[in-house]
């Protein structure tokens, strides 16, 4: 079996770095250890941290499972299940470290325009495919009809974000997924 | 007049340093030239960066205006009054550099545990401020008494939190003042 390349390697090991240091935290050389190759090779395969990073940005938001969103349950039902799986996805690759998006989001002022722009990027793309389901509780009365889907969308994928957020500070018992349920108590008719 | 003291010109300085660069961008030196002062003399005055940061947060909860939340209107419009308080005081400072507790929050993992815990002591005093507002509307039934009123605290510090940190991405325009609006929509008994 072929060796998984380096290119491959330091795009393997670079999500978990920088969810655990940030954008910021995260060294060149703290990627290539995890990573288990030379220090020079990066430059051969990335021009920059951060293009390194745009490229960690658009694989983060492709292993999104929007597959709950898709199914047979009611809108809100729905909704609720995709959040939980992307509050799962943070609890099994460790609360502490929260959500890549997040932790990048905060980031942006020193990531520079190219991640600031992937994460802003990605956040919208979350926030349109919530829309959609929304839309359908909308057009059954399940959902108000207020407000724009694509602002509740927004608004659900932020109070989610701000939940893992604080998860981060680990100070008292996470609330995060009751916190979910009350974001959802403010799409009701 | 006497000039600010070393120890002083550190602390005004390094609030906006932190905000714009994240603990782990902002390098004591980017503090020190910030504040005008000699290198050196960084660590007469603190123990470390860290150090430094446990005393950034306590002054910025600090200056937490809390005065919405206690006059004349209904709880649900001083929550409102208040959380837009919180938002206008990012905007002034920079929407792209978000909200010093917020970003710190992000920054946990890597900060340190005195950090981490400062943060969450400031995001779960802020919680209990609204609290208090919050029991008031569920005593005259203004506010759903489903749920406790502290998690329905923390459910609106971490919405606005969560509101905040999109921003710092700029990707689109802000719809933060309205995810406040739908934020306590959720509110509703």
């Amino acid at each position: 079996m072929p060796q998984p390349s380096t290119r491959n390697r330091l795009l393997e090991h670079a999500e978990a770095v920088f969810r655990q240091k940030g954008f910021d935290g995260a060294s060149v050389q703290d990627i290539t250890r995890a990573a288990d190759v030379p220090k020079g090779s990066f430059y051969n395969h990335f021009d920059s941290k951060q293009d390194l990073a745009v490229e960690i940005v658009h694989r983060y938001a492709g292993g999104t499972d929007l597959s709950p969103l898709g199914e047979g349950d009611s809108p809100v039902a729905r909704l609720r299940a995709y959040l939980l799986g992307e509050l799962e996805r943070t609890e099994i690759t460790g609360v502490e470290f929260g959500c890549l998006l997040g932790t990048f989001a905060s980031d942006s002022a020193t990531a520079g325009d190219r991640v600031r722009e992937a994460v802003g990027e990605a956040l919208a793309s979350r926030s349109a495919s919530l829309a959609r389901t929304i839309e359908e509780g909308q057009a059954t009365g399940a959902i108000t009809a207020r407000r724009p889907a694509g602002v509740l969308a927004t608004f659900l994928v932020d109070a989610l974000e701000g939940a893992i957020l604080r998860a981060k500070t680990a100070v008292g018992p996470s609330t995060a997924a009751e916190e979910i349920d009350i974001a959802l108590d403010a799409l009701r008719p």
